[in-house]
């Protein structure tokens, strides 16, 4: 099965504490990395979780608090004095391009490489990004300011042809793309040989979301129903609630609420409250509710 | 003797790597603490240097740099965050202010507490701050861009009080003060009784030098001469001496003659290239010019 693989640089909010950074993650589908998110210090979780920079792609920021974008400046500096030349995209709410740009003039003369700023609406869902293997669709969240979540949805691949019946059938090469895709064969005879005899079908398309910062919104179960992974914040514990709601944030039962209803196949709970200096009330509180959930931390990478 | 410590809290360069961060330090006077420089990450290196948010009282920039200063935003957030109230400054080369003033309005609607930025020239040394127990001084260096060095000077302090010969002249106490100060006691005969009888002297007061960025650059020895402890950059070895020149920087070695030259007590060398699995190389450079060379390293904490 190709790469498809989330590493966590950080999985802590807002005030540092000796256990976490600020909130970035790298999404790895077949060596092509997308961030999201960039707290600071992402630059250096990205090197300590032996990612190529080369191979970074696309960042995208779901929302413009600094635990969520403080890093941008330091990682951007670094690929200038790496000498990049490959155009990078940056996707967020709208405000980010007005922020960086002063700095980025000052603190860096000379560019090697091109920076486009992309801002999407967060009212609504939108697709964001789409290459030959990926989708990228943003998640309305509700946050104390304009933030979206994101869906990283793999394509449907190509059937797998099945070699032995091509021979028997004496299909030509030509026709092999059409029946990766779906196609009958049509014998010189006129036959007609039903793809499903001539191709397996290929693994199913994997899905990861992304959903932080926000209050519990129970409307995002539509948008996310089964995916394979699911990121969901989960900033305090349950007898932090109306602290929660109040800056909107979610608990961590209310996460794995959101993961039941949704029927992921997979939770993983972030950005964690500094208060916290074992997160595993975190995971207690959630695993009644939705077993299959794991605490996100540092350096941790996990396949979707 | 009264607190005068130095924390490292980052000791690499530009370049990440999964060892250090950048430069950051903090010089911490009496549980007064003063930070010099803020690379990104500092604000979780100073946590996990067991120091509190609440007595940081200065910051001091050496240049405008990104790996002296990305972590500003993140910090200047965080102690707002935490609701300080108290003042904080900031000293370094002029345009600090107008490139964090539009990102700290945007990123903190409503501040708990005033930041007033100080900057200061960079072509001679001056005074930059001074209070009852300690003076800072720029050091001018030579670096790509306008930088700085700090002399952080404790003020002498009083001599300490003979009891036995206060008690034995019948000093009254009204008289302590002056005589702490180094003054005579006349007693009501007319005797002078001279303050080396009263007093023995307190201990020499301490200084701490540091010196980042900079070119090899000889003309500080005679500003920093016996100093406690220099901070000296070596971001590279001998071998990289041309490159070290070509960039503004220091190899090891040199970093060992301007201690040697200067005659300081100790010398702590760091900011170092990433190109260094191990540092070890510089050290072996240093030591046979002055001996007594230590390496940066983070979450190291040093009496001066």
């Amino acid at each position: 099965m190709e790469k498809f693989e989330l590493h966590i640089l950080g999985s802590g909010s807002a005030l540092p504490t000796t256990r976490h950074f600020p909130t970035s993650q790298v999404v790895n589908l077949r060596d092509k990395l997308f961030m999201i998110d960039c707290g600071e210090g992402a630059q250096l979780q990205f090197r300590k979780s032996r990612l190529k920079f080369s191979r970074l792609n696309r960042i995208f920021i779901s929302h413009l608090h600094g635990d969520h974008c403080f890093g941008l400046p330091g990682l951007i500096s670094t690929l200038n004095l790496l000498g990049r030349t490959a155009d990078l995209h940056i996707h967020s709410p709208k405000g980010l391009e007005e922020l960086l740009t002063p700095m980025l003039a000052f603190f860096n003369h000379q560019m090697t490489y091109k920076i486009f700023f992309h801002a999407f609406e967060t009212k609504e869902a939108a697709l964001i990004y789409e290459d030959r293997s990926l989708t990228v669709t943003t998640i309305p969240l509700r946050h104390r300011m304009p933030c979206c979540g994101f869906l990283f949805a793999e394509k449907p691949r190509p059937n797998h042809i099945l070699r032995d019946m091509i021979d028997f059938y004496q299909v030509p090469v030509y026709e092999l793309n059409r029946i990766k895709n779906g196609a009958d064969y049509v014998t010189p005879e006129g036959e007609v040989i039903p793809n499903a005899r001539l191709t397996r079908p290929s693994a199913a398309p994997r899905r990861y979301a992304y959903c932080s910062d926000t209050i519990y919104l129970p409307s995002i179960t539509e948008q996310i129903k089964g995916v394979d992974l699911l990121f969901h914040e989960a900033t305090f514990a349950e007898d932090a609630a109306p602290r929660a709601k109040e800056t909107f944030h979610t608990t961590a039962s209310q996460a794995a609420q959101i993961a039941r209803d949704a029927e992921v196949k997979k939770l993983l709970i972030g950005h964690f409250s500094a208060r916290y200096d074992d997160e595993q009330v975190l995971l207690e509180e959630a695993r009644p509710v939705f077993p299959n959930t794991q605490l996100a931390k540092e350096t941790l990478c996990i396949s979707v």
